[in-house]
């Protein structure tokens, strides 16, 4: 097996031979630039590890690992349109960089070409990559759309708001991860099984992430600490301290997202104050604590050697063990 | 055989019972929407003919017809929000009716979703499907950044505004019947011909598409006459003129379209007898019947009946004689 750290050089490399900017050049070239951006390479790496976990040779899952990188960077070309983000890891979004017109269409073709990408593989594997890609992309897209209805909408339960992250965020982590067991050719219950693992590790990075927004350590937490808060953006924290609150407690929530004061400080500590009054600070962290079990137990039934368990086990955990 | 209305009702049939709006609505409405909308359907109708030519049923073709016609409609949304049109068919653009960004994100969907139509065939077919479907798919997006490119350009050739047209439309139609090919498992030489038959059918479409905006007759042509002139678009007529007018008339015709007048009427006209005392008139109605005789010579080699012949040939004379 090989470390984390050499499936994204070996991934880096390989997408630096397959990325070029072609004519027309208005169209290839923010392709270029988003790609370029940096990032983890969280999703292609997991793509390569699980591959190579069920016994392929991890360069065979190179297309479809860069097939999900495109996909992602397709997602977020469209979604900082939508949501008017100036800026993309430290860098101008490619629709400020170019235009709005340029983000729309160049990310389109990253959509296509993420297709594009899965044409190496033999017809039937061909074919159980597309689909699984397919239901993931309109996932996605749907994710994004409830995302977007909720910010409308006073009476969202969670149940809603967790099948909303898992289309967001976490169907892309798991499909990665499936995929390397269907270039692997393994069974389809050792695929649905890492599907699970990397579904219910995803649920658990993003409620973490909404933890982390309102009590990450301002050094450590790549985003502004209190963002959620400032945006009114109801998190799982904020549902579940409205299901636990006190009518008081509710109403004075209710009211503080209900409002965007230029100074934030207050509004910002006055919920947090709450979000632990309720008890939604606890009943989070249980939930993460949760999701995050319940990845490791389906891990506990994978017909795969302990040393390789312990591969994804660390890979979990050092997921999860964010300094906070 | 069947009859071109006859294919246009079963497809439009099928699609009734495949397209439904599920949840989130917000994604799903303006699908259901910019589908009903009407239209010609006039690729699904050659992708379900072009099956049955060779000897397919062509109710076999329905999904790839499907997929070609959603894929279709996508490029509407995204293109409608990129010209920022508040019509489509007479009626609101899903980014009017709604906005833009649901514009963007339900037209993603129904990319995805014209991919997913291909899943119901076998893995051999449906690779061959998928590879062509894709390459025009980038081939569509490449067209519309060339025009987007020749707006801010004088340099635009002849040879480079063809490709321009081959991409934004006619590798469409022609893939549209393609398809019908493939699926009716024809020879590789076969699915090329009928692609080389819709591509240049494709092309002298869209030429006599700009001829027709400048001088077709108001009461039959679906769009404004003029209103090329007036958006000083560059179509062939206009590189054509340019091309073969004297340095003065050149001048003229370039400052003409560098203007917007309130009042268009004599810029019309004025350019309009430019176009003909120029010879680009004759010429592009020249270049019209070259490619629409080079579509029929390729019709000429086709291994099908002489009736089938017949078909294609009355196809394509009935959409090359539209009244001008």
């Amino acid at each position: 097996m090989h470390s984390i750290e050499q499936y994204r050089e070996d991934f880096l490399s390989y997408m630096e031979t397959k990325i070029a900017t072609k004519e027309p050049k208005n169209l290839y070239e923010p392709i270029t630039y988003i790609l370029g951006l940096g990032g983890k390479r969280l999703r292609p790496v997991l793509t390569l590890m699980s591959a190579e976990i069920f016994g392929a040779d991890y360069k065979k899952a190179y297309d479809a690992a860069l097939a999900i990188e495109v996909f992602h960077n397709f997602s977020l070309v469209h979604d900082d349109i939508m949501d008017e983000a100036p800026l993309r890891r430290g860098k101008e979004t490619v629709h400020k960089k170019w235009d709005v017109n340029t983000g729309i269409l160049s990310g389109d073709a990253m959509l296509i070409y993420s297709y594009q990408l899965f044409e190496g593989y033999p017809p039937q594997t061909f074919k159980e990559l597309m689909h699984l890609f397919s239901q993931t992309a309109m996932q996605v897209c749907e994710g994004q759309q409830y995302d977007v209805d909720f910010e409308e909408r006073d009476d969202v339960s969670i149940p809603e708001y967790l099948r909303m992250i898992a289309y967001k965020t976490a169907v892309l982590v798991a499909a990665a991860m499936k995929m390397g067991a269907i270039i692997a050719q393994t069974t389809e219950d050792v695929q649905d099984l890492i599907y699970d693992f990397g579904k219910n590790l995803g649920i658990a990075f993003q409620l973490q992430d909404d933890y982390l927004d309102a009590f990450g350590d301002p050094k450590t937490f790549g985003k502004q600490v209190g963002g959620d808060i400032i945006e009114n953006k109801k998190t799982f924290l904020y549902l579940k301290a409205l299901e636990m609150g006190s009518p008081e407690q509710k109403r004075e929530l209710e009211h503080l997202f209900s409002i965007k004061p230029q100074d934030a400080a207050d509004k910002i500590a006055t919920v947090k104050e709450l979000f632990v009054d309720t008890n939604a600070v606890s009943r989070t962290l249980q939930e993460i604590e949760d999701y995050t079990e319940r990845a490791f137990k389906t891990l506990e039934v994978l017909n795969v050697s302990e040393d390789k368990k312990q591969l994804l086990r660390a890979f979990g955990a050092s997921l999860m063990q964010r300094k906070v």
